[in-house]
C-alpha cells in the first residue's frame, strides 16, 4: 500500500501486494482503474463511473455492451461469436460483461445510445440506476394455431433483455392475468426470477425498502426505484431491547434458553415489518408494490433474522453459519410486502464485522478509490476498515458498552436531556445538551468529550488518573471543586442536580468512568495501529479517517484525536460519514452492479482477527494512555 | 432425413435440413456423433456412451472433464485458462463442459481414471449412474481462531467438485448439525442445491421415486440411487377419475366449476403420495432418505399437479402455461418425502404432446439413433413422432376414447374378464380373456382385433359396413349366424351371455362401434401420413415403429397393420417399447445427463400443429377406409 496520495496513472510500489492486480485503460477518455483478477470488464467500468450501454445489466442477454479491446488479452466467448462477426472479433470487438480480465486491457467504449438516469447516494457516490426489479409493460400477440408458444415463452420473448426464471406460483396467476388483461401485462423481475405478472400498465408503482437493522435502532427508506428518490423514512428501537442491550447478551440470551431464538427472530420480524408498512402508510404506496428489500445488518443482527442460530458468534472462535445469503424473501424476514419480493442481504467479512460494514464500503466507495482510508464505526463493538482500492483490510475491535452509555456511572443513550458536548476551561464548565433540556446524563460523545477536556486541562494525567485536589487547585482553579470524592471513588461533576456538594444527586465523571473509556479507546487504537502495520504504512499515509454509525455523526474529531481514539491527523481529514450502512442498502437497492461490488468485497477484503495474535495484551495495554 | 439406412460416417442429404448439426469424432475409438449447435462437448459425448471423467457432472467445477481437440475450433474459456497451462491450451487442451460446440470437431478422449457405474433402462439403454442426488460423508476440521471460515464454506471446501447453493432452511440446521456430530456429516446436494446437512455417514441411504402420471393409472418406482436398482413399485388409479375418464371431461369439470381446480390437484397430490409412502413402505425405506422424486404425465395432468389452470389446453389454440418448469419440490406435488426434495418434471412439446411422450422418447433414444423410426402413444389422444438422430418431428392426434373402451357398446378397460384378443375363422370365434374369466366386454386391443379379423374374412368391406347376412353366409358360413340385427343396429356377437339370439345380454360388436374405431384410426393414421410427409420420407422407410403406453403391449402388431392403424410394415418392425414414460423418469433420477438430454428434446423436436391444417379433413376423411 502506497503511503503518499496515489496517483492512478502512476501504479505505486503496491503492484507487489499479495493479490495482483491489472490496469484498464477506459478510452477515449483515457480513464485508468486498478482491478483484482477475473472481475468482469464491464463491472468495472460501471463502478469506476464508466458508462457502457446495457439493458441487461450485465447478465450476458442483452448484448448491447460492445467495446472494443485495443490492447490486451479478451478471449472471445461463446456470447461473442453470437454478437460479432468474425471481421468484428479480428478488429477486437468483446461484449464487455463478459470479459473475464486476466491481464492489462486498453479498450475503447462507444459513445452511449441512451442517456442512464443517475442517483446520487452514499458518501457523494454517483449511482448509475439499473435496479434489480425491472417492471416492463408488454403487449402480448394473443396465440393462435400458427403460434401456440406456451404462456411463458410469450411473455419471456417480449423481455429479450432479460433471461428470466419464473417460481411455480408466478405460474399459477400467469395463464388467468393474461386474458383477463387481453394480453397486455407488466412483467415484474427481479435479478432473473419473474416474481409476478400483474394486468395493464404498472411499470409506475415500483419501490423497494433499505433497512439498517442495528442493535438498537432499526431504520427503513421507503425507495421508489424509478427515479432512485427516497419517499419515506422512519426509525424505531429494535423490539429485542428487553433480551440485551448489546449483541453479546442476547447471544447470551439464547444459550441459556433455545426457545429464545425464535422469539429474537420473531420480535426482529415485528420491527422490520412495523417500518415497512409505516414509510409504506406515509409515502401512500401499495406495499404489494415493494418488491424488493435490502438489509444490512452486522453477523448477529442477520443471523438472529433470518432465524440462524447465533451462539457460534458469541464464543472463539467466533464461526458464522454464512457470509452470503443467496436465495431469502422479504417474506422470511417477517415483512410484509410482495409476497414473492425477494431480500438482499449484505455478506459479512467476519462475526463482527458484518453486513453493516460491508453496506457503509459500499456506500463510501474506499474499494474504488486510490485515496489510503481508515473507516471506524464505533459501538460496543468498533468495526476498522483500512485501505484503498488496491488493498482493504478489516478487523473488529471490542469497545465495550461504554460509548452507548452503558457502564458509566451516569451514562445514558444519546437522547433529549443527554450531554452530547462539554467545553470546560480553568473557570467553566459549558454543557451541549440535546434537545436544550436539563441534563439526565453523559452519552458518549459528552463522555468523549469532558474526558479530552480534563486530559487537555491535566486535571487527568497520561495514565488516566484524576490529580490530587492541590494539582487540580493550581491548574484550574475555577473548577477544581468539582473534582471530589465519592463514596471510594474521585468524580468530576458535571451539573449539580441538586445542592452544590450534593454529589449522588449530580451528573459526574467517575475515575472508573475514565477507566471504561480507557479500555474502549486502547482496544479501537489496538486495532487500527495493527491495520496499519499490517498494510506497511504510517499514521501521516492517512488521507481521510471516515467515522461511521450515529455515533461516529456526533463525536467530536478534536477530542477523538486528544485522546488517541482516531489516528493523529489535521481535524480536516476526520469526516464523519453518516449512517453508511442505510446508504449502502439503497445502493444496493438501486443498483445491480453496486450490489455485484458490494459482494466482491468478501473476496477482496482481508480479515485480520485480533483475538489471536499473541502480541495483542502487550499493545492493548500500551495504548491505555492518552497522547502526553 | 434419410430414407435408407443411415450410416454416422457419410452424412445423409439431411445435412440441409433446417436445423445445422456438426460432427463430433472421439478419438481413439473414433465413434462419430451429430449434435446440433451450442450442445457442450461433455454432454455430447455422454449421450452417446462416450466416458469422460467427471465427478461434478458437467457443472465446470470438478475441472476433470480434460480433452484434446485435435481439429476444430473450441475458444479458450476462462475457465480453461484455470486448468490448463498456456502450453497445453496452446496443444488444444479444454474442459469438455465448457466446449460450446460450434463446428465440427476431432477430439482426443483420455482414458478414464474411475470405472464409472451402469444400469439398464429404457428401451435397452445403458445409462452411467450420475445422478443429480450427490451423497458425500466429510469429516471436517473444527473451526479455530486461525481459522474462522464459516460453517457453510467449512463444508462447500469439501465437495470441491461440486459448486451448490445452499437454501434458508439447510442453513438454520447448519451450525447446530456440525457441532453436534463433532464436524462429520453427509451433505447431501441435488444438482446445485444444498437440501441437507445430516450427522455422519449417511451416504448408503439414497433414494428417489419416479412417477408416471397417467390419466388413468399412475405409477411409481422407488430408486436406490447407489445402486440404480429399483426396489419397489406399485401403481394404482388415478383419484382424479371420479371427474372424468379423460383430459378433455377433466378441463371441462374445471371450466364449469372454478373450484375443481383444486380438488383435482388435490386428488393428483394423494394418489402421488399414497404410491410414495407405498414404494417407501414395500422396500422399508425411510420417506426422509428419498431427495429426488420425477415425474412424467400429459401436459393436462401435470398442469393440473401444480395447480396451474388447464382451461386453455382444452380449447383451441391449446396453450399450455409453460413447457418447462425449473424450481418445483416434491412438497409441492403434496409428495412427503425429505421436506427439500425436489421434482423433475418432463417439458412438454405442445399440449397434446407432454412430458409423458418427452420420457418416452429419453427411453427410446431416438433422438441419438440414426434408424428411421416412428413412436405412437395411443391413447384417448394419440402422439405420434417420427424420426432420428437428425432430425425428429411430432404431433397429436385425437384419438377419442374407442380405445379405452369408452363409446363402444360393450368396451370395458383392460381389466379381468375383458377379451383382449379375438381369433374369427368362417368357422369359429375364439376369444382370450383377460384372467380367463367369463368375458364382460370387449377392451381396446381385442375391439382392433375384432375389426380386423372381420374386415379379414371380408364380413366387413373396406369403407367399415358390415356385409349383408347373403355375402356372410356365403363368405364365413360357420359365424354368420353371429351378424344379426340388434335394434337399429347391424351387430356382430362375440360371446352369448345367455340363450344364442338373446343379443341384449350378449357381448358384441355393432355398426357404430366400428365406425368409432375408424374415427380413431383415421385420425392417428392421418398423423403420422402427415409426418412422413413433412420429413420427406416413405413407409417403406421407416426402420422400427415403437407402440408406447399400456394398450401398445397388448395391441395385435398384425391387426393393428390390417387396419391401418400403423404402417403397413414387415411386422418384426412393428415393436412394444413398454412403460417408455415410467422408464424415462427413472433415467432422469439416475443420470443428470440423461435429464438434460430429455430437456434438450424441447428444442429438437418440431411440433406439428394437426387442427390448422387445410387438409386436414379431406384427409381424415381419405383414410377412414380400410386398407383393402
Amino acid at each position: 500500500m502506497s503511503g503518499g496520495p496515489v496517483d492512478a496513472a502512476t501504479p505505486p510500489e503496491v503492484a507487489t501486494a499479495p493479490r495482483g492486480r491489472f490496469d484498464l485503460i477506459f478510452e477515449p477518455a483515457g480513464q485508468r482503474v486498478r482491478v483484482p483478477p477475473h472481475v468482469f470488464l464491464f463491472d468495472a467500468a460501471s463502478w469506476n463511473g464508466v458508462a457502457i450501454d446495457s439493458t441487461c445489466g450485465g447478465h450476458g442477454t442483452c448484448r448491447k455492451c460492445k467495446v472494443r479491446v485495443i490492447e490486451g488479452t479478451a478471449p472471445v466467448t461463446a456470447l461473442d461469436t453470437r454478437a460479432f462477426t468474425v471481421e468484428e472479433l479480428k478488429r477486437g470487438w468483446r461484449l464487455a460483461c463478459r470479459v473475464d480480465v486476466t491481464s492489462d486491457l486498453r479498450v475503447d467504449v462507444p459513445p452511449l445510445a441512451t442517456r442512464p438516469k443517475a442517483a446520487t447516494v452514499g458518501v457523494g457516490r454517483r449511482v448509475i440506476l439499473r435496479p434489480a426489479v425491472q417492471k416492463r409493460f408488454v403487449e402480448l400477440t394473443p396465440p393462435s394455431l400458427a403460434d401456440q408458444t406456451t404462456d411463458l415463452d410469450r411473455l419471456t420473448a417480449c423481455l429479450d433483455d432479460l433471461e428470466v426464471r419464473a417460481e411455480l406460483d408466478v405460474l399459477r396467476t400467469l395463464g388467468p392475468v393474461l386474458r383477463r388483461s387481453d394480453y397486455r401485462v407488466t412483467a415484474v423481475v427481479v435479478d432473473d426470477v419473474l416474481v409476478a405478472v400483474e394486468a395493464g400498465d404498472t411499470t409506475q408503482t415500483t419501490y423497494a425498502i433499505a433497512f439498517d437493522l442495528g442493535t438498537t435502532t432499526v431504520v427503513a427508506t421507503l425507495l421508489d426505484l424509478a427515479t432512485g428518490a427516497p419517499l419515506a423514512v422512519r426509525s424505531m428501537l429494535n423490539k429485542q431491547q428487553p433480551f440485551g442491550a448489546d449483541v453479546i447478551t442476547r447471544i447470551s440470551a439464547i444459550m441459556m434458553d433455545a426457545r429464545t431464538l425464535s422469539e429474537l427472530t420473531r420480535l426482529a420480524h415485528e420491527t422490520l415489518n412495523e417500518l415497512a408498512q409505516g414509510v409504506c402508510e406515509d409515502a401512500g404506496v401499495n406495499p404489494n408494490n415493494v418488491y424488493e428489500i435490502a438489509l444490512a445488518g452486522n453477523a448477529t443482527m442477520t443471523h438472529i433474522a433470518l432465524g440462524l442460530d447465533p451462539e457460534s458468534l458469541g464464543v472463539a472462535p467466533f464461526i458464522m453459519t454464512a457470509a452470503l445469503f443467496p436465495d431469502v424473501l422479504a417474506s422470511d424476514l417477517g415483512v410484509a410486502v410482495h409476497q414473492r419480493a425477494r431480500a438482499v442481504l449484505f455478506p459479512a467479512l467476519g462475526a463482527y464485522v458484518g453486513g453493516d460494514i460491508v453496506s457503509g464500503l459500499l456506500a463510501s466507495g474506499m474499494d474504488r478509490d486510490s485515496r489510503l482510508r481508515l473507516f471506524l464505526d464505533i459501538g460496543t463493538n468498533c468495526e476498522v476498515v483500512l485501505g484503498n482500492s488496491d488493498r482493504l483490510l478489516a478487523t473488529a475491535a471490542p469497545a465495550g458498552p461504554a460509548f452507548e452509555g452503558a457502564a458509566i456511572r451516569c451514562g445514558v443513550r444519546a437522547a433529549p436531556g443527554a450531554i452530547e458536548t462539554v467545553k470546560i476551561t480553568s473557570d467553566d464548565v459549558q454543557l451541549g445538551v440535546i434537545g436544550d433540556e436539563d441534563p439526565t446524563g453523559l452519552c458518549g460523545s459528552g463522555l468523549v468529550d469532558v474526558v479530552a477536556e480534563l486530559v487537555q486541562l491535566k486535571l487527568i494525567d497520561p495514565s488516566g488518573r484524576f490529580v490530587t485536589d492541590e494539582v487540580a487547585a493550581s491548574l484550574a482553579p475555577g473548577v477544581a471543586s468539582r473534582l471530589t470524592q465519592w463514596n471510594d471513588l474521585r468524580v468530576f461533576v458535571l451539573h449539580w442536580n441538586g445542592d452544590v456538594g450534593d454529589v449522588t444527586r449530580s451528573i459526574f465523571l467517575s475515575q472508573r468512568d475514565v477507566r471504561e473509556l480507557q479500555f474502549a479507546k486502547a482496544s479501537i487504537a489496538t486495532g487500527w495501529r495493527i491495520l496499519l502495520e499490517e498494510a506497511g504504512v504510517a499514521v501521516n499515509d492517512i488521507q481521510q479517517v471516515l467515522l461511521g454509525g450515529s455515533f461516529g455523526s456526533y463525536l467530536s474529531a478534536a477530542s477523538a484525536v486528544r485522546l488517541g481514539l482516531v489516528p493523529n491527523l489535521p481535524l480536516l481529514r476526520i469526516v464523519s460519514a453518516g449512517n453508511v450502512a442505510g446508504e449502502g442498502a439503497k445502493m444496493a437497492l438501486l443498483s445491480l452492479r453496486e450490489r455485484r461490488g458490494a459482494m466482491a468485497l468478501l473476496e477482496e477484503v482481508e480479515y485480520v482477527e485480533l483475538s489471536d495474535r499473541g502480541d495483542f495484551n502487550d499493545r492493548f495495554v500500551d495504548e491505555l494512555a492518552f497522547p502526553a
